[in-house]
């Protein structure tokens, strides 16, 4: 998640007194065939890191792994909490990064940028030889897995982000951006009840919107799974869990609006996608680390969440998933959700 | 609601390290027939105040409606939150109670008792001619107003506590407060993860039995409403505004649980109770005062309520809901609560 390196556990995140804006600014550095930033994509010379809890970072483990990335990007998990200054390697063996051989990411941004005042954020790419951050901008790095490592994609790899729908998609994802991936923060971290109040508002209208988009059409943009797809089923994986009771987005659960919940479970059961879904982390994630609207730190041991994996009937729609492409194959041994819901 | 005087909004809800205790201990003086605690029942003597946030007011609220007893007994309402010191009659003119003239609640108990020590509580009745308090103690208020008062009841008031089903209701009543009216709460202020999760299990495990038992009749006991009714109602009406998101009661909704949801719906539906409730004092009462588990005191502008008025199907079960009585006629002017959704 794109949270500040300098908001402990503890921290303020709830925002002073009106609406919350999100920091946008990442390191724009890109990895590209060309290599025209001095980091050109070669298999085996980066790590993705990431926080399955993180939906900005789930977009990246969906797609590496629906590209068939696995041999040539290797990743590296970030515990769901992270202490004041960074996300960690707390759940591997010693505390540290196998690869890396850090204990906090912070380490690798530092690496590169010795005074680096941002937030430490997930996804991140590392460049391996030099132990350096290269990019955290989690926008441009599952665009990037798309265009830029084609070369390595894995056979029968989808088209996530095909040259003739571009331009829909871009707009599509844009809205999504604002008035959904962050729509649920600006609820969540309203510093006024007429903050709040117009988040909410903006919120289900936007997906109002979407859902009436959806009725007709199985995906998105086009008859295939796109990288707007990615981006809504990230927000809304963690809809019911988080949002509803955590950020007050609660006009319904996700369960509650019949489109929507139809096209998460649709999205939910296609491999790439349920499988990378670790419901526990994302909980702990936000519960613990915003103690400033959860004091108590107590994470609700609801909702119950087998209904993810009933049917959706959204066959009828037609669509293929893949387009011309397949499924990707199991999940690598050490990159399982450990309760995953679809084992 | 039975909550402590000197806890001020800001004030600590939360168990230190375990388990919530409710403190049960109220004012025992009766208002009875013979008048054995010097407080015989008297047309126009005494005042029920109540909050419409509480449902322990709640419960007081629908039986003095369901048997008619506006006319003898009249009600003073205190607004949803509260200050430092006690509940407030904050919504009248001036702020203060045109009876009793007092601005607030605990005013009528140091009146009687000047070093009073526990908390300021609604439902209380007061001696309108002392100004003092003569009982807090909720659970003996309305199987009284049953009782006690059925001289003053209306032509067609409805048996709510029957001679021959006192013990199961008091069986079914008793765990129905243990359980769940107090059930959630006991999850809302549990002091440690693993409290929490014991008080999660409790609740829903009562949950569940109640279901079973209602799936095959209409009401909880005999075939007709009784005071177990109106015990389990006041609570299932708060339960998706409120307890589930601010006391992570979260499994399900309670408008996902079927069986409950239609009885719930059934009972609101029903006139004396669905009037009685006001949803907006409900989620403000909540949100607002407990400001240990919700700093923001920002109020959720969810759920959408209009599901209440959708049918409930129930009436397959039979059941007779006022017996050989009557439904109570429209609510009283000046008793009508706001927002109401049924008006």
């Amino acid at each position: 998640m794109a949270s500040p390196s300098d908001a402990p556990a503890g921290a303020s995140y709830v925002a002073t007194g009106g609406e919350f804006t999100r920091d946008t600014d990442y390191i724009t550095t890109r990895i590209t065939a060309d290599g025209r930033d001095g980091y050109p994509v070669e298999a085996g010379r980066y790590r993705l890191i990431v926080a399955r809890a993180c939906p900005w970072a789930n977009r990246a483990i969906i797609v590496r792994r629906l590209l068939g990335l696995e041999d040539v990007l290797s990743i590296g998990f970030c515990g769901p909490t992270h202490d004041q200054r960074s996300w960690t390697f707390d759940l591997d063996p010693g505390g540290v990064d196998p690869v890396l051989g850090i204990p906090r990411l912070r380490d690798a941004y530092l690496k590169r940028f010795p005074d680096y005042p941002k937030g430490i954020t997930v996804p991140a790419i590392v460049d391996v030889p030099t132990g350096q951050v290269v990019t955290n901008d989690f926008a441009q790095i599952t665009l990037d897995l798309s265009t830029q490592w084609s070369a390595h994609h894995r056979p029968g790899a989808p088209q996530l982000y095909p040259e003739p729908l571009r331009a829909e998609i871009d707009e599509v994802a844009k809205r999504i951006y604002t008035e959904v991936n962050n729509g649920v923060y600006r609820c969540g971290f309203a510093g006024s009840q007429a903050a709040y109040e117009a988040a909410f508002d903006r919120l289900f209208t936007a997906l109002d919107s979407v859902s009436e988009r959806l009725s007709t059409q199985r995906y998105l943009v086009g008859d295939t799974i796109t990288e707007a797809d990615v981006r809504l089923f990230t927000t809304l994986a963690r809809f019911d869990p988080v949002y509803h009771g955590h950020f007050k987005c609660n006009r319904q659960k996700l369960a509650e609006m019949p489109v929507l919940w139809a096209y998460a479970r649709d999205l939910f059961q296609t491999p790439g996608f349920g499988d990378t879904v670790d419901f526990e982390q994302i909980k702990a994630h936000y519960y613990i680390v915003h103690s400033d609207i959860n004091p108590s730190q107590i994470v609700p041991k609801g909702p119950d969440l087998a209904n993810w994996l009933t049917p959706h009937g959204r066959e009828v729609l037609g669509g293929r998933p893949f387009g011309d492409g397949t499924p990707p194959g199991p999940t690598r041994e050490g990159e399982r959700v450990p309760a995953e819901l679809l084992r």
